[in-house]
């Protein structure tokens, strides 16, 4: 047992003649795990009624032959022309209204019958066929599901889902506030799709109705999970197999908490955005990780060298490969794959970098990369294999509040969910603080911190839970534009931040906006560190609160930029504006200070740190050097060196290579 | 009597138990007049044929009640959702020929038989239900009107309109110059209305033929109006109640002069772009005022503090509210209103500034700022109702020249026609002058001075009547891109500017554009003094002006930029380029010394004033201080302050403070 | 026989009276040319089978009596308003999916029935018209091809080009690669125009399958080519008048390589897009040369002032419309024409320049200029009509590799084809070179330096033939991105660059892609001259090439940059990057050095030179001063100065006015 490492592999693009070549190159990279079928819809299912599994079963024979676990794909991420013609639903209806024609992938109604009907009964047949396949160790449904759709029978189905919530024309006409503009419906009938030919006017988040379009959302994401669903049930009649389907980290459209709990385990694709995104991947990877409670997942998909979608696609500088895949470990990743471990020659990935490109080669730099780090995860054996994360930090994620808040007209267009978030993650990953992220329902009473930046939607007991917190002695931290909207995005009646004001000690009953480069200087702690703030700038009137920063500029200088709360044992903390990382930075630490939360190796700059624990108890701490410089690192907690097997005394100076990576078992928990 | 204070009142929207609170809160704050039943179509006409008047009943009875004035909407401002169920066409298509389905608001196709047949229906049984209640004073049709239509029963409108008004194809033809790129129409039916799917190719501006596009715009103009027509008819057969429609000020798609004489009086909703608007909104104040010849009109709508719709939307400075709501009054204002007087809880305005916020507290800044206006305003008293503006200048602003020149291609997208505008009109009101914003046919007899900025289209006998106020001894100012065009947007025969070359003495055979970025200096008068000038550049041959500026650069350097032509006893002035505002304002000072116009505080920047001329013949001068810091005035002529009632002695030297008011009733005439 | 001059002409839009003036000032200006009829379909063709000639009647006759020579336009560049009414059809559907109604030009289907048929019909009649007027000289077909339509006519006729080109379905999947996301197609009819509606996800560039809609491209330039032939087998019914259409120079849309072979003489349109686009143009002339082997071709339109559809549409200084004029003489044109002779006076151009303005002049500016050429162009009279230019350089321009090359997902969307080609041409235009511009079939025997830019599409022989230059001594420059795709734009396999490696003598691996401010400075030569490099960055292996150049910075530092790899007698270089333009220049003046191509005057800047020779076998030199400032030339070899007559002595200085030309028949070839 070891970390399973490979990737997408889709032999059926190329001559048969050419996969003796794969497996010559897969055995040098000692590549272990295959996730084949992902497109093959068209292949094994080429007209109504017909199935034809030749190519794959010769795909899966040859893999299982040559000792490879499989990762095996319903094949249904796109649908074949002959489908779309057949059945004009099945395509979708776009945001504009436009009802679309065969192409591309991500292409099908998720509220088509035949769409439906087809993709579990192809699930259905792919289980029967492979479920006895020792070399299947997964089953892999649809592909990166994502999109919306738009047409009548989505409309449909989304009456059905609205009766099914409301129950009422009369709670939806309360939830939705249709008394504005004239909006009651009398019949269900009237309901449309909200649309660039409805609601919306300048796009998908400008909408004269949040809550129809806030639905429509849940709904969509329900609608596709419906999809996975029938596909799973359909696998699971031909036995138990674990089955997944590739997430996307901090994809907006689809609610993946409402999702994980349908997955058997957790698997994620992931292309970060550039290369100094070493601290969103550590996110998104926390946010995968959190979806089943901790429990291990699978690095999907990660390109060696270079995504092709892009406008500009730079290369993955050398040794980034290694560090981000050991980071994807060092976060809870059991499996390390590659999209994709052979190059397409034509469409639109030609140019989407692979394990082996064009030339066929093993003596490019990228492979050879692939291939050392194949031996080093070979050597590492299952050393970290279902490790768990020992975390007394929270942070909360929320679909909905992300929604409500980028939805919502006023205060600013400018205030993004994910930028909020980021920045307070990344002030407790520089900190080096172990944390989990987490839904607004999870349960809170393990955590000594909770984080909860633009909790624009507060829902449930919530607020309740976060007193409790810190009630017995934690610390819970929120900010500007918290507070503010119940489920249906209705403003909650009386002050703000609504049901967190107890909590928070404060009322907040005017903000100002401003153009992104107004800066307003804030002043904080006893020292007088200043800091800036933009966007946002709520202007807060205490309320039991103590004063930890203030503005000091505008006609609101020296009115309350933070606050705490002593709130029974613990604190309530309270940031009314978008202040800069550094101010961030400062505010995180002072509460995990507080808590002794902050880690050990919080003061080296790039140099990530994280612990995870095996089910044999031991601490495994991952050391990893996102400079392109080498440093020195002096060890807190000596151990293990699992990678050299070397020694590594407590207080010992080691150097961490430019991208270097250390995984060190330590001797005892610090 | 006094200026009426309050604003929008939705309280359909929150409990009847709400209610209670909110008059007392207008109460403290003084609130005299409410504008209820904007929306509330889908509420007293719940299904075709069914009217329910009980909540509006209600509404109307405790507003009555608690002796507040009622300015009365007919709700047609959005239809209600069973409308577009059972009738399809009520909705509209869009300019990219997309027919929507419900949502939104300002939603009706104004060619609808349906919409409108129930709309008049509506406002009809509005009447007759309250025009007998005195609390009533007026009523408020639709909801700011606006947008287009492009569907199939537009396009028989269009051609109906087009029959009327050119009674044959050859004239059409003529006039649309159709002979060009092979367009001659043989039958009416062959005319489609002008779209992304016919003439268009980039966007609303830029069509293939003008003519047919300024058609479409005047067409749609008198749509909508003849809506408001057959709901101000329906009001009618219940009595003479004045009757009104909120107008937007300098708004592109609607000519208010065509509206202007079907309404009784002028309001409008002022929602300026940002904190430094002053001069525009004092321009957007003239123009409505302008709309029925000086008649004072309602300030309909303003934000106490944000609006929600923007990308960023900055609060209201303390002190704003104050100063813009007299910034109205001293340009003409009898009324001073709110959106809105409660916030909504949800949809799309839920962060939409309100008197009342979402805190339901009197204890806010915005609320006791309100508060403090609402005593003033009643302090005043009537001293100002019915006052009229006396001026001796006139800015003309002509929609049509404002769409033909933005519609043109060539010479320059750059060149906007309110940019021209605003610049010219800044000028004036930085030198202090009562002006009148009027229309290309309003009697010019009475001025002595007439500035006409892009005068892109000469229609009618505008020309003789400009050489008019030349020949009695009278300042006519133009600038570039004026005289271009008929009132068919066909290039006038001869030369540039058409029929203002007698008047101007020059001619223009050739022109230049020039990015943005690209300056030409121009020397201007004796002294020298150096401007720039931007965008385009005419290159003027005089034939009989006198040269009053020259270009500084380029190969027509030392060519004239400014004219003056003794024409009569007068002047014809022709800037052409566009100067910056020094430039503009210098150019300005010249006409208005000449004829002793320019404002005796012309110096205070940022300082504005105007006069008010009571009916008893009282002179109201205004002193508005835009300045964030407080200034020093010495006071021209005496007279009792009518806010607090002390005289004020001329010569006096008086401090107005950051955004400080002084509402003077002079002792005499200056 | 003179080089003729002129322009369009549209005396239908105004009266008749206005034509007598017209020829006035055609006498005054020397034009002896007239293109008419371009847009009079609905004109000569009124209602369906009826054809009325009285107006072109008039307009034919009053040239031909005015003794002017006229290029008869068969009239279909738009079709008229009833026939879109007539057949729905005609129109087209955009890439949005969306039909389009009447409007606009270039609007006619190329697959509609109706099109065909009557388009075809009335070039037939004004064929058999007006062949025997002897006053016609040449027909112009359409006008301006290009756009695209998306109709499913279109489809239909896109399957039979498919069917014809690939035979079977298999082969079309190969080609396209449709294994990839499950496209594999099992029926013709399912194969759909890609659009935004099927495989296009950002606009045109964005598609999933590169194949399909590379063939659209081709698909409709040949359906266009369809429309023109047909015009011009009914035209040839009636005799052998050369007939031609007015192309574009660099035009994305059409492939004017593909159809070349069928115009009897090419033409085009010149409207740069600023001041300074004299390389550009000069490029523009030689493509339009190349197209028929270096036949001289007809300037068929240009501005003499301005043009009107430009956001900004600047003047052209005084002497540009004679330098450029002088331009295309220089570079192979027998013919100057403008657009327009007279100004409309409606519709969208009506800001467009003319030799004729609204004000009815010959004293302006602009027809002085104007006037003055056509008395030069007078005394040039026969003096380069014929003239050849003796090229030993070619230029390869490829539509298919611009395609290819801009629709690829990764690496890099900032690489544009036009770029590239263009600062290689500019560096050997700057050199004063002689140069063809010939597509990728052409025959290079000829030619002792092959520049191919950007060549990413590798077809046929190509490869083979570029080798045969090498081998027999000559020198072969291609650059990064080059050799990647074969015809069906699948990546060959084996290395980069494919079949273009063995005669550079490298292999690329892997390549970088940044943003467009990243620089990576590039150390060329023995010398070290340090020049920038951005975009692209593909990292070289030589497999027995010198290195050239290295790149200075990131982790490929001291790699190769650009190499020469000795091939036969000859040369091929490689540019692995985007150099800036001292860059490309250095290398691109190395290769010409080796070959004493440089030209006599390549030291001026600005100065750009070309020589025609004649059928007498006569060199005429251009000397063309783009500077704004005069300049003085050493005559390297001296003659005749063909428009003074003076002679000119080998070696003398003479000087070049601002913007000045000198025309030089050469006393002997240098």
């Amino acid at each position: 047992m070891k970390i399973r490492y490979g990737g997408d592999y889709n032999p059926e693009q190329w001559p048969e003649e050419v996969w003796r070549r794969d497996y010559e190159l897969f055995d040098a990279a000692r590549i272990d795990t295959v996730t084949v079928g992902v497109f093959v819809w068209a292949l094994t299912n080429p007209a109504e009624g017909v199935y034809d599994f030749t190519v794959l079963d010769r795909v899966v024979e040859r893999a299982a032959a040559e000792g490879r676990s499989i990762c095996l794909a319903t094949g249904t991420g796109a649908h074949p022309p002959w489908l779309a013609r057949a059945y004009p639903e099945v395509t979708r209806t776009d945001f504009e209204g436009r009802r679309h024609r065969f192409g591309q992938r991500h292409n099908s109604c998720p509220s088509s019958p035949a769409f439906q009907r087809l993709s579990a009964e192809l699930a259905r047949r792919v289980g029967r066929r492979y479920a006895g396949n020792p070399a299947v160790v997964a089953w892999h449904v649809g592909n990166e599901y994502g999109g919306a759709c738009y047409c009548d029978r989505c409309g449909v189905a989304f009456r059905t889902w609205l009766r099914h919530k409301y129950t009422t024309l009369d709670a939806l006409n309360a939830a939705w506030y249709t008394t504005f503009w004239s909006h009651r419906f009398t019949d269900w009938e009237e309901i449309e799709p909200p649309s660039a030919l409805t609601e919306h006017w300048r796009g998908p988040d400008h909408t004269a109705f949040q809550g129809i379009t806030l639905d429509y959302l849940r709904f969509m994401s329900d609608a596709m999970l419906a999809n996975f669903r029938a596909e799973k049930a359909a696998l699971r009649e031909s036995g138990d197999l674990p089955v997944t389907t590739n997430f996307m980290g901090m994809y907006r459209p689809i609610d993946y908490h409402r999702w994980a709990a349908d997955l058997d385990f957790v698997s994620w694709d992931n292309y970060p955005p550039d290369d100094t995104s070493q601290a969103r991947m550590a996110l998104a990877h926390d946010l995968m990780r959190g979806l089943k409670g901790g429990q291990p997942f699978w690095l999907m998909e990660q390109t060696p060298s270079y995504t092709a979608s892009r406008d500009v696609n730079p290369l993955k500088r050398p040794g980034l490969l290694r560090l981000w895949s050991w980071q994807a470990v060092a976060h809870g990743a059991d499996a390390v794959l590659y999209f994709q471990l052979r190059a397409s020659r034509g469409a639109c990935e030609k140019y989407h970098g692979a394990v082996i490109g064009h030339g066929d080669r093993a003596d490019t730099r990228v492979f050879r990369e692939v291939a050392e780090l194949g031996a080093e995860l070979a050597r590492l054996g299952d050393a970290t294999l279902g490790a768990r994360t020992p975390a007394r930090v929270a942070l909360l994620f929320d679909w909905d509040s992300w929604w409500a808040l980028e939805l919502s007209d006023g205060p600013s267009r400018l205030v993004r969910y994910l930028d909020v978030v980021l920045s307070y993650h990344h002030a407790l990953w520089d900190a080096g603080v172990d944390l989990d992220v987490v839904p607004v329902t999870a349960d809170l009473t393990g955590y000594e911190v909770v984080v909860a930046p633009a909790l624009h939607m507060v829902k449930g007991d919530l607020a309740t839970r976060l007193e409790a917190v810190a009630r017995r002695g934690g610390s819970v931290l929120s900010t500007f534009l918290s507070g503010r909207v119940d489920e249906n995005d209705l403003a909650f009646p009386g002050d703000v931040p609504g049901p967190l004001a107890p909590l928070m000690g404060i009322r907040v009953d005017e903000w100002d906006a401003r153009a992104a480069d107004v800066v307003n200087p804030v002043r904080l702690g006893t020292d007088g560190l200043v800091v800036g703030s933009r966007l946002l700038f709520e202007i807060v009137v205490p309320d039991g609160a103590e004063v930890i920063g203030t503005y000091e500029a505008d006609f609101y200088a020296d009115t309350p930029a933070v606050t705490r709360h002593a709130f029974g044992a613990g604190h309530g903390w309270y940031v009314a504006t978008g202040l800069d990382q550094t101010g961030v930075s400062w505010v995180v630490r002072q509460v995990l200070d507080r808590h002794g939360l902050t880690g050990p190796y919080a003061d080296l700059a790039d140099v990530e740190t994280t612990v995870r624990v095996t089910p044999a108890g031991d601490h495994v701490r991952f050391l990893l050097n996102h400079r392109a410089d080498p440093v020195e690192v002096t060890v807190v907690t000596g151990g293990t060196d699992l990678l050299t097997g070397a020694g590594v005394d407590s207080g010992q100076t080691v150097k961490l290579d430019r991208y270097g990576v250390l995984v060190l078992r330590e001797a005892a928990a610090p």
